[in-house]
């Protein structure tokens, strides 16, 4: 069996010493590694570990540690990897940044309709209205499947604070949208350090309920295991 | 001898899962702590490590490692240290944000004046144009020497590709405006995975000038040591 996590959060520059970042820990994505590496290791050929550069590392045989900045880096690095192999099971835990840095300006700028850029590699440390302009960056997720219809997908959906019903539909429309076999769903409100409620909702609308990291990453080991033998 | 080293960058929420950050690796905060505990180890009291979430961890006895995300909480750990107690040295290594968030937008509400506010502690992830409006940070390295004028204070200014002349200029300004005893001055261009030069400006001119992490961390341990024995 070879497997992807993608763990940790992602980061879009903003300036040769700025950007912006997920504040992902990438403790549940390291934690479903080491789920993985604990209780299937006979049959795990390859886990491809593609992490943030402030989650932990995951280290074992079989394991391949990829860093990543960028969305545009993660997204290079999923197509080859399902392009030039066949991947079993896909668990993208990470906290791809929806946004990228699209134009860098100053609110004086932007309210007299002038265009002409900033100057420098790095931002200069006196401007007093520095306004940063974003665009959507590319939803990698939805590539997956149809790279690799045959891989078991297993998507996140981490909301603020939102009633426990609204949680769990907008999980299950990524699961229908993406093509996901599963999708855990999670409310900061609900993560603690010493909590961790997550949902792991499946295709026929069904969900598993857990209370902390390590039954979630021993949930999504299990499911995902089951799915690919 | 008691003394701070500040390393890594520090983080500025823009919502309860993004933030713009500096990218620094706290390689050389951790070096120059490193330098202290083994040359100096002996005379070393207390060395409080306040360093950003990317940074390396610093360990040994006698040192306090307190963990600092954004500029006001650098701001408030220095304010009760150097207010608690007597610092001998402050290396001010880390990078600092010069912005803050001050508002988060669209470019859409700009241009049309409207002041509404963004709704919900998580932004959705589904603008076409969101804009981040940023407000200059309070410039912590100007208060060190008013709180605690008897500290042998350590600078740093790191450019981006600007001549020689230029970047011994900008540091000596930074020296003269924050009352340091020395400025340790470097430039992205001439930093890379086994170089690092540097150049310690001292208050009368004169420069020390090297080659790699562990002569920057050499030198600035002697130099503070000599100064503050």
């Amino acid at each position: 069996m070879k497997i992807i996590i993608t763990a940790g959060g992602t980061s879009e520059r903003i300036d040769d010493v700025r950007s912006i970042t997920n504040t992902s820990t990438g403790r549940l994505g390291h934690a479903i590694g080491e789920r993985f590496l604990d209780n299937y290791s006979q049959e795990i050929d390859q886990l491809y570990y593609l992490h943030g550069l402030r989650a932990q590392p995951l280290e074992g045989t079989n394991v391949t540690a990829i860093p990543i900045e960028g969305v545009r880096d993660l997204e290079a690095e999923l197509k080859r990897l399902l392009t030039e192999e066949r991947i079993d099971g896909v668990i993208h835990a990470m906290a791809v940044s929806d946004y990228m840095v699209r134009e860098v300006t100053t609110l004086e700028k932007i309210k007299s309709g002038d265009t002409t850029k900033l100057e420098g590699n790095k931002i200069s440390s006196n401007i007093d209205d520095l306004t940063i302009i974003m665009q959507r960056s590319p939803k990698v997720i939805r590539m997956i499947k149809k790279l690799s219809p045959q891989t078991t997908l297993v998507g996140f959906k981490l909301l603020s604070h939102v009633p426990h019903e609204e949680l769990i539909q907008v999980g299950y429309g990524l699961l229908q949208k993406n093509d996901c076999s599963f999708v855990l769903a999670n409310d900061l409100a609900e993560i603690g350090p010493n909590m961790h409620k997550g949902y792991l909702i499946h295709r026929d609308g069904t969900c598993d309920s857990m209370e902390n990291n390590e039954q979630i990453a021993d949930m999504i080991a299990k499911r995902v295991w089951e799915e690919t033998r």
